[in-house]
């Protein structure tokens, strides 16, 4: 099954555990669809934040100390958990949009 | 194999049309990871600005219309597209990242 | 009389002018000050889109190019009109906010 | 003289005191427009992540509390800052955006 056994985990079996992370801490009263996006938002700025005032050259290097890399990992993971969260919320498959998305773009930006 | 062979899109297969795409336009220039993280802070307001200035109860009710529904899964897919090419240029797992993050936080905020 | 004889326009002028401007179209309804701050991040973010894509070297000459100069003034005047609105509606002064906040910077970094 | 005088500060002598405090501190490497824009980003992410969880009605409450009243001045004071910072090294003129803004949606939006 997706997300159960094997080591790596999947997009269905994340969205499972944070559902259940935030059932066991009664979190889902905050978790309103206008709140996400805004937690969205919130997390994307901490992960500019890192490359705010870094050179184009310097922000290449990030993932070469363990504590910037460390710092970026943890970001993304943020966005990530309230993207899927947010989507769970209002019923969005994000694979299956993002999915679209290119099939979209394919025809939009036809390659010359 | 994941993401090849079955209907639906995972992960590592959305990332690799994300990086044929770009490849084939020569976009991959302008993919640095801090313009790529602009781009995700970019996303995530417009997918803000559908909610903008909807009460909770309007919020709740995006995907009941088919143009703010439209909307909706077509600004997660950017969030989510900008994320994943992120990830993709400086090497991050997206979906490790997170797996990790949310074992840190179930010990962070144990359930009382 | 501040902001009412002189020429140039002044911040509390600024402020009674976008008051009025909401009250007369009934739009001091959604200006709540939750929705006003994901207003002041979503103008934020369409600055930024300007830059997005953009070399540091490009970035600096935006002024030059007529129609990339009005954007960047467009997006300036959204975001300083959303936080002027937000104070406004909090009862925050934001000039001597700013003024108080470089107070406590010129202790907390002092110059070696 | 505007903002030398007077005990209320004001924008040009704000920004004055803003840049004087950069200069002395050798900080004017970092301010280029794309670094300062996604200041300005981040900094109204951080003013929105006072409110990311609250109602409506706590949200217009903020101010009542001593500590959160002193955030979203400290935040207020950051997003100004930045932008004032941006608007200085690309010659632009906020207030004057801001007022000839006005000026067109009055136009666009006219009251019915």
């Amino acid at each position: 099954m997706a997300g159960d056994d094997s080591g790596a985990p999947d997009v269905a079996g994340l969205q499972r555990r944070l559902a259940e992370f935030a059932r066991a801490r009664d979190w889902g009263q905050y978790h309103t669809p206008k709140n996400l996006v805004t937690a969205i938002g919130v997390e994307a700025a901490e992960l500019a934040e890192i490359f705010q005032w870094l050179t184009p050259e310097q922000s290449a290097r990030v993932m070469d100390e363990e504590e910037s890399a460390h710092r970026v990992r943890d970001e993304v993971a943020d966005v990530l958990a309230y993207l899927l969260q947010f989507c769970e919320v209002l019923g969005v498959d994000p694979l299956a949009a993002l999915s679209d998305k290119i099939d979209r773009n394919e025809i939009r930006f036809p390659v010359t």
